[in-house]
């Protein structure tokens, strides 16, 4: 079976090294063996030992009826949008790490897709390597699942670990990630946290079975969070996590991203680094979690090339992934509940803070901030932005997982 | 579809309640409703919400040619093996949590049901509710798997969590875990790790795609472990957790049973309480790691479930498992390199634990036992117990997990 590959940055060299080191393992689980017959770049790659495979037209790839498979690992919009549609209408199935791609138009590529009896996938496009679309789809079966909650963000998670276990600044410790090539020079879709967006925007949709529109999924990044915030943190033994959720109460969904302090009893506690992990609550599974790299180069290549294997197990059989276009209206977040911890200037026995917040639990100070912190009792997101906004002398909270 | 149940025990319960309570999810995902039309039992359950679904009579389901998915859920080896049989060999899929069945007689069930064009599923036999069967078939596939660890058996793990984070006595904190219903009157399968040899050895299986025989797989419990190698594991920054493991290294394979030292940089140090979770290293994905409930009712329902709704998709159709009856021999442990945790009689001072262990790194003393504790440098098994052997008034090793 021959494949293509679109774009042969990070990823989809990592994809043609897997397929080529891993091939005798991966002819058997998918049947038969699979080989790249193009790699589509604009570039040269003078003496690379897949350079006799590069091209610069895309036809060719689109026109060759040999070729069943292309993963797109080019990422962005354009072109890889309309090549993506062009290759499925052709009957070609296609499998990315392209999360801006599945977010923006994951619906109307998989209906494509099933029109033409192949198949858009999409693994690598949530949590790198780790296996957890496949899974949510097809191993817990049995649940109704009414909460994700993960971390979802590799940049991000670095440098939150970096902040707890060293101190470091944010400033020191992003211009750090930049210099080891983990976060971008403009590092806006990491830190802002509209990478986790997408993410969880995905997941949602595919719990869900409808769009999730990541625009309207309420998004706050880790740019606020200081070395006081992890030293507040670590007196009531938790520390701080970039978490992308979404949540189903009755029939009422959810879906936020923001940084929460975490407790050691979560299995997302041990995450660091660059590692991801999602934690997936069922009805009667209880909670479940999958954690690895969510990004570099090979887990995320293992994971379009798992792909690839799925595609070629289907040839002329779409998936049964089920992702409407029909948008789904999220409800209020102010309707969750969590605790904060909340900063204040001053000292805590000039503060009214118990009785604006009864039963809140005193932290400790920080006389070099002039300030004290607090964490309160659980309460919707609502009823504590009233009080927060009603507390003199209140600086910032960070919320606080339950 | 009919489906039954075999055995209506804390499991069969469950799958009764899973599939009654999550009907209409589990509709859409299997494409069709499914029923239960009988629950094998000998007892008579008065007043029980599926009392009219009980029969005593295993021939009533195996002749019932409506029936198309039967959940064996009894455990042990009489009967479940014959009816298992006996059901595949009429066509029909078998479900089962039965790690027994399914480490003494997998490759043979497999067989069977592949001659019929059914399916023999044991998700539930490894990590009760995590989903790792799967995943580690259907979705790792563009990996060469060289190694799995995992904590395999909640009931050690319940135990050892309380020795190392209360301080617990051996002896105290398995009382409580028999009080409480997690280890048996006779805790032995659980204590002496031949629960969790069973579960590496399927894993193992499914990995070589040959048999692992358990009998082969050395196994070590936590009979032997105190609070004293806690203390010293903490002066380490690490916690003590009951591994089984295979490993791949060129064409070896090992496998083994065995309580390990295991440091905070490690996703299973974080796995507590009664949790499973299961670390797999791939060529390509590097470190991935499943957790959740390893045992309890619902997410062990909720794993047989998860197979009858597969076993629901693939209806005349047997599935791709590949778990040949040829036998594969394991070669040696001592093979296999970790560091040590040692413990000597009398002072560091008075013992030459420096020239036997060169490099090994002092922890701490016991005054109370009159005693010290090292951790060696990496050295491969048999050089350690020959070294071990030679050095005086050694007590006791841990293995340290590298």
């Amino acid at each position: 079976m021959k494949a293509a590959i679109l774009g042969y940055g990070t990823v989809g060299g990592g994809v043609a090294d897997v397929l080529y080191e891993n091939k005798e393992q991966i002819a058997v689980r998918a049947g038969e063996a699979i080989e790249v017959k193009y790699i589509l770049d604009i570039r040269e790659f003078p003496g690379d030992r897949f350079e006799s495979l590069i091209t610069h037209d895309f036809e060719q790839i689109a026109n060759d009826e040999e070729v069943k498979i292309v993963c797109e690992t080019m990422g962005g919009l354009k072109p890889a949008y309309d090549f993506t549609k062009r290759l499925l209408e052709s009957g070609k199935s296609v499998c990315t790490s392209n999360k801006e791609l599945v977010a923006a138009h994951g619906p109307e590529l998989i209906r494509i897709a099933k029109e033409h009896n192949c198949n858009f996938l999409f693994e690598a496009s949530v949590g790198g390597g780790i296996p957890i679309i496949r899974p949510l789809l097809s191993c817990l079966t049995a649940d109704r699942i009414d909460e994700i909650a993960g971390i979802l963000n590799g940049t991000t998670n670095y440098m939150l670990t970096k902040m707890d276990k060293e101190g470091c600044d944010y400033a020191d410790v992003l211009k750090e990630a930049q210099e080891k090539g983990y976060a971008e020079r403009n590092p806006e879709a990491d830190v802002e946290g509209y990478d986790a967006c997408r993410k969880i925007a995905i997941l949602a949709s595919l719990n869900y079975k409808k769009t999730v529109n990541y625009e309207q999924i309420y998004t706050e990044g880790i740019t606020a969070i200081s070395t006081a915030d992890f030293a507040y943190a670590a007196k009531c033994g938790k520390n701080i996590k970039l978490i992308g959720m979404c949540k189903e109460i009755g029939e009422k969904k959810y879906a936020m991203v923001a940084p929460f302090l975490i407790g050691d009893d979560n299995p997302l506690y041990g995450v660091n680094d660059v590692f991801n992990g999602i934690a997936v609550h069922g009805n009667m599974v209880d909670k479940v979690m999958f954690y690895g790299r969510g990004a570099g180069k090979l887990p995320t290549a293992s994971a379009v090339v798992s792909d690839v294997v799925e595609a070629a197990k289907n040839i002329g059989k779409a998936s049964e992934i089920v992702w409407d276009d029909e948008k789904i209206t999220l409800d209020d977040k102010n309707e969750l509940t969590f605790a904060y911890l909340v900063r204040v200037s001053g000292f805590e026995k000039d503060s009214d803070y118990k009785t604006v917040f009864e039963g809140a639990k005193y932290v400790g100070n920080n006389t070099a901030e002039d300030e004290f912190a607090f964490v309160t009792e659980a309460m919707t997101e609502g009823d504590f932005l009233a009080k927060f906004a009603a507390l003199a002398n209140a600086k910032k909270f960070v919320r606080v997982m339950m």
